[in-house]
């Protein structure tokens, strides 16, 4: 599955929230999320712009591969994810076949439904605010158009390429 | 989780399952059960004695790694085993982050209940017929007496330490 999504800082979730229920969009689902991040044994993430994650929902768990994003504009790139039964077994495995967890990332996510693009109103820890536009249907050419639009629409500004791993390694260094 | 298990040759598991029976071993489950196995992307499992293994086996998905062997007479070594949602999905996952599905071992298993060991009556497909018994209790000392009795009692001989892994691939070479 390739993932279109873009993402801007947000100064007012709330005010953004508001917007969104005048112009009709759906309430979906209020999620608390921990990622937890690994390093691969013999290949540098960084460098290759992918990662492994294990990410705990609500009660789902599950394990994600991302590839090295596709494009300048949005952060579309391979994406692939399934359901496992237990965060910390699979964490355990991963240690033993040389992979260490390097980052943990934890969220409050609400997420709304607007013409085919869903809003991610995020609150990671440490980092602030942000909306991740995500437009998980097969045109992505139109997807991209329509996350635009409503960008704009909405009065959002900016462009934030770097995951919030990526913002908190940073952070870290900084 | 250590896995206490003794693997030998039977030439006769229909012969066997009779004698389980005389003795009032309990029947189980039976099962189709289907193994990828990976190569790791920087290091040789071979060498090293470890193995990671994806199972379908009827309904259930699991990922599963095993450690080197750790001690002479038995296969006892770590095991870590989680359930997973998908395994082509999984198989895919392990493929771009290096590791590579290096062999498929497919085996239709029986399994008995006699005396706290389980005993696994498994056809490997292309390798004939082994009985496995495996100790799952936390008293390793006792378990390998218990094996060691049971396995005299139902005149079993013979100690194949090779996994039905290893034996393939030395098929394979041969």
């Amino acid at each position: 599955m390739k993932e279109l999504e873009v993402k801007v800082p947000c100064d007012d979730l709330g005010g953004l929230e508001s917007k969104l229920g005048e112009m009709g969009a759906r309430f979906v689902e209020e999620l608390d999320q921990v990622d937890l991040y690994f390093s691969h044994p013999s290949r540098d993430f960084g460098s290759t712009d992918e990662a492994l994650r294990l990410r705990r929902e609500n009660e789902r768990t599950a394990i994600t591969y991302k590839g090295p994003k596709l494009d300048r504009d949005t952060k579309l790139r391979e994406e692939i994810e399934l359901g496992i039964e237990d965060l910390e077994l699979m964490s355990s495995l991963l240690e033993r076949i040389g992979f260490r967890p390097v980052m943990r990332v934890a969220k409050r996510r609400k997420v709304y439904e607007l013409e085919g693009v869903h809003f991610c109103l995020d609150r990671p820890e440490g980092l602030g605010e942000f909306v991740e536009m995500e437009w998980q249907g097969d045109d992505i050419g139109r997807g991209r158009e329509k996350i635009m639009e409503l960008k704009q629409k909405l009065g959002l500004r900016g462009n934030e390429r770097r995951s919030y791993l990526e913002l908190l390694v940073e952070k870290g260094r900084g």
